[in-house]
C-alpha cells in the first residue's frame, strides 16, 4: 500500500472496528453486545457466528461495526466490552481499522512468497504496515527496498540460532510488530521466540499437512507418487508444522512431473495459500481454539 | 430419511428455529432480534448477517436459535418476531425444525439427477419429505416407488402444457408442497405457474449460466471447444435460465471428449450442484434479493 | 451394461485392441510396433508415450489400434508383438476389447461407493462384465440384485479370515475374475490373496494418503483441524494403504464441520476417485511402476 | 531466464526437437515418421497422438525426440519429413530446442499479468526469449527494464490505430517475434494484424468464454449474479473474444464481493491462465483445428 492507499483506506475506515469474541456459550451474549453497540451509536456491518454444542459449548463471534466518531469513542466502547467481558468470560479482541497492524517478514533464498506478499500488498489487498523484511539471504534485498521497505539481512544457521533470535526479537521491538510471516524462511524458531508471538506467526509449509511434515516434502510426494501436492499456511507452534491450520490448497500433478516440477508448481498453490493466511489473519478473521481455527 | 431417522432429526431438533431477515439497514436491528431472544428463553447457536452498504444498503441475516419447549413458545416467539419485523420494515421467515418442508421432484427421462436427491434424502442429507415425483416418462418409477414415495406419469410437452400443469397444481396443492426441484425436468413452466412458486422452484441447467442459455449446452460447448463445462443451480423465474443462481460448478474437459463425454462428465457435476442448492433452500440458506441470492 | 448396450458397444469395438507396453528405453521401439501395426494393416487411433529419462530410463507406452477383421488377425498380431517383445525385452499387455474385463466388487456396509459404480456401469462408462459382488453385510442385496447381479453374502472378520478368503478365491475362479474392487469393504486381505491378483485389486481409502492411513481417518483429520479431506484410489499391496496410487482428490471442509460432515462430504469424493480409478483401469490405461502409476 | 539458465539450458536439450503433425488419418503415419526417426538416429522421448475418427479423421501427433549431434542432422531430418509430410500431406512443425522463440509481450496499465510472465520466465518456466514489451502506459517500464529487458512505450487508441500497428509490426519485424502475448493489453488489433501472425497472438479475457464476451464482464459477472468467475487464454482472431481457447479456470466468488472484488480475485487465476496457456504454445503443445485447440 503506498501512502495514498493507505490515505484512502483509513479515510474509508476510520470510523469501522472489528471484535472477536470467544467464551462459554450461554443465552444472551449476543444481545449483550449488540445492544452495547446499539447504545454506542454503532451499526453492525457484518457478523459471523458459531458455537461447537450450544449452551455448554464454547460461543466464537466475529463482528464488523461502524459508528460516527469512532475515534471520540473508543476508550468508552472499550470500556463496555470489558465490561461484558468479564460478565460473559470473554477473550476478546478489539481493533480499530485506523490502527494498520505491522508486520514482518522473514525470507530466505526463494523470494516466491515474499514476492506474493509484496504484489498483494501493492494492490491494496493485504491492509497492513509491512515495516520490514528479515531474510538470511541478499537475494530480496533489491526487490524489498523498490517498495520503500527496510531489508536486514541476517545469516542464519542453527548453531547461531540464539544470537539470531536475539537480533530478530530486538528488530520486532523497535518496529513494534504484530504479526511475523516466514516466508519459506526455513529456520526452525526456538520455544522462546515462539512464545513471544503466540497465535502471531504464520508459517508456509510445503506440504498438504499432515502428509509429509518436516523437510523434502515434494522430493517424499515424489516418491509416494501421489496425484496431488498441497500448501499449508498455519499458526507456528512448538511443535514443528503441528501448529493451527489456516488454509490449505492442492494442485494436480501426474507421473510426468519430477521433483523439480512438484516444486514449481507447488510455488504456484504455496504463494496463494501463504496470502490468503494472512490476508485473512490481517482482517481478524481467525480464532485458535484448541489447535484448530476457526476462520470467519 | 426413513421414518427413524426422521425420528431421531425430530427429537434432536424439536427445540430448534431459523429465522431469515432481509430489510433496510439501520442500527439496533441484531439489538432488538436477539434482545427479543434472549427474553423468550432462546439461544443463538448460529447466525450470519451481511449488508450491501453500511446504514442505507439492505441487512440480511439468519439465525438459527434454540429454546427449551420451543413448541410451547412458538406463538408468543413469532408475534414477538412480527412486532420487531414491523418496526423495522422486515421481510422474514421463521422455520421451526420440527416441520418438515414438503418437496416435489419433477424428472424426465435422465434420472441421474433425481437419483442423486432420492440417495441423498435417503442418507439424511436433504431434509425434507419428498411427497413425490412427477415425470413425463415412466423410467423412474421402479427407482422412485422402491423409497416409498409416489410417482405419478404425467406425459408433458409444449402443446398440452395447460392441462399438464393444471394436473401438476392440483398435485402441488393436494401435497401441500413447499418446494418444487426440476432434476432435468427439461420443459418450461408456464409465467402463471411460475407465480405460483416464487423463488421455490430450483432448476439444473447443464451449464455454466450465463453461458449458453437455451437447448443443447454441451453441444454448443462442444463446437466452441470450452476447456471446462459447467452446471448451474437457480430459482426459476419467467426468463429462462436468467432466474437468481444459488450455486454452480466446472468440471475439465479436453480435445478428446466428444459431446457424449461431456454429457458424461457434465452429469458428475449437475448432481452435486442440484443437490447442493437444494440443501441450502432447505436448510434455509439462501435469500433472494434483486434477482440473486445471498447464500448464507 | 445392459445387453443391448453389450452388443452395441462390441459392435463399435470388435476392430479395436489396446497394447500396453513398459520396457528398458532405447531408439527404435515406436517404429517397431508401429511398423508392425501397419504390416498387419491396424492403424493406430490413440497413442501416449513417457520416457522417464531418455535411453537410460524406462519406455512406457499405450496405443489404441484398429483393424478390419480383427478378430482373424488376433493370432498373428500376438505373435508379432511377442516377437517385438522379446527383441526389446518388454512387459506387455494386449487387450482385445471385445473381451470384456470380468470385475467383482466386495462391499460392506455403507452402500456408496457400491452404488456410483453400479450406475456408472449401467450408465455405460465403465466397460465391463460385474460378474458378482460380494459383502459381508446383506444390505446392499437389494441394489445388486436389481442389476441382475449375483449378491454373495459372505459374513467377514479376521478371525476367520482364511475361511473367508478361501470362499471369496473359489468364486473368484468360477467367475474367471480379472479386476476386484474394494468398494469401502473394510478388511484386511492376506498376501496370499494379495498375491493372486498383482495390480488387478483396487482399493479406495477415505483420506489423502499418506495422510491418515489405518482406521478413522475423518476423525483424525477432524482432530487435526485439516481444511480440506480427501480420497484416495490405489492398488492393493502387502503394506496397508501403501500401494500405487491412481487417484485423489480433496474436498474443502471447515470449521463447522463435525466428524459426521467429514464422513458425509467424504463420500461424495470418494464414489468418484475409485469410480475415475476402475475406469482407468479397464480403460487400459494404468502402468504400475516402482510402487507408482503412469496413468495414460 | 539469465543467460546461467539459458546456457543450461541449451546444453541440456541441443540434442532435442519437437515435432507437431496434423494431416487426414490413414494406417502407416507413426510407423512412417518413427521410422525415419530411427533411421536418423533419432530416440523418441515422449509422444502423444489423437485422431479425431479413425481413419476419416484427422491425424494429431506431438513428438519429442533426441538425437545425438543433432546439429548436424538438422537439414537431412527436415527433408526427411518434408518426404513423409508430402506422402501423406501432413501440415507439420519442427522447432529444434537450442532456437529460442522469441516473444513480444504487449501491456497496458494492469501489470498483474506482465509480472506473472516475467516471474515464469525468470524463473525458467517459461523458455523464450522475451525480446521487447510493448506498453500503452509507461506504467511497467521500471519492472521490465528491471529484467534487461527492452520497454517501449507507445501510446494508443482505437484513433490512432493504424500508425500504432505500423510502430508494432516494424517493432516485431526488428526483433524478429515468433509470438505475442497479449498481457491485458485492453486494445483490439486490425485483421491486418491479426493476419499476419496466425495462431501466434495469445490474448487472455477476463471471463470464462463463451461467457461475457466484450467490455466490462467482471461488472456483468456481478450484475448476474454468477458463483464463479472464470479467465480464458485463446489466440486472436479477426472475432473478438472467439479465437480458438487454449486454457480456462475459475474461482470462487459470493455475494459479499463487490465488483471490485471480482477484479481481484479474478487477476488470481488470469494471470496463471495466461501463463499456462504461453507456456503450452512455447513447449510446442499446442495445435489449432477448425477453431479450437487440440492441447497435449
Amino acid at each position: 500500500m503506498n501512502n495514498q492507499q493507505i490515505q484512502q483506506y483509513l479515510t474509508t475506515n476510520q470510523n469501522r472496528a472489528r471484535l472477536l469474541v470467544s467464551c462459554p456459550d450461554q443465552p444472551g451474549i449476543v444481545s449483550a453486545i449488540s445492544t452495547l453497540l446499539r447504545d454506542h451509536g454503532a451499526n453492525i456491518v457484518e457478523s459471523s457466528q458459531y458455537t461447537t454444542h450450544p449452551v455448554e459449548g464454547t460461543f466464537f463471534l466475529r463482528i464488523v461495526f461502524e459508528a460516527n466518531d469512532m475515534k471520540a469513542k473508543e476508550n468508552e466502547i472499550r470500556d463496555a466490552i470489558t465490561s461484558v467481558g468479564e460478565e460473559f468470560s470473554m477473550q476478546w479482541r478489539l481493533n480499530f481499522l485506523h490502527e494498520l497492524k505491522k508486520t514482518a517478514i522473514f525470507a530466505s533464498k526463494d523470494t516466491t512468497c515474499l514476492r506474493e506478499l509484496l504484489y498483494e500488498w501493492e494492490s491494496g489487498d493485504l491492509v497492513t504496515d509491512i515495516s520490514l523484511v528479515i531474510s538470511n539471504h541478499e537475494t530480496g534485498r533489491e526487490l524489498v527496498e523498490s517498495f520503500g521497505i527496510p531489508f536486514y539481512y541476517i545469516p542464519a544457521n542453527k548453531d547461531i540460532r540464539k544470537e539470531v533470535e536475539a537480533k530478530q526479537l530486538e528488530l520486532m521491538e523497535e518496529y513494534d510488530i504484530d504479526l511475523i510471516v516466514l516466508a519459506r524462511y526455513m529456520q526452525i524458531l526456538t520455544p522462546k521466540f515462539v512464545a513471544t508471538y503466540p497465535s502471531s506467526i504464520i508459517n508456509i509449509h510445503h506440504s498438504f499437512l499432515p502428509a509429509f511434515v518436516g523437510a523434502s516434502p515434494h522430493k517424499r510426494a515424489y516418491d509416494r507418487g501421489v496425484k496431488l501436492i498441497g500448501a499449508t499456511s498455519h499458526y507456528v507452534t512448538d511443535d514443528l508444522d503441528e501448529g493451527p491450520i489456516i488454509e490449505q490448497d492442492v494442485i494436480r500433478v501426474d507421473h510426468r512431473n519430477n521433483v523439480s516440477d512438484l516444486k514449481k508448481k507447488g510455488r504456484l498453490i504455496e504463494r496463494s495459500v501463504l496470502a490468503r493466511g494472512v490476508k485473512w489473519h490481517l482482517e481478524d478473521r481467525v480464532i485458535v481454539h484448541e489447535n484448530k481455527t476457526i476462520v470467519f
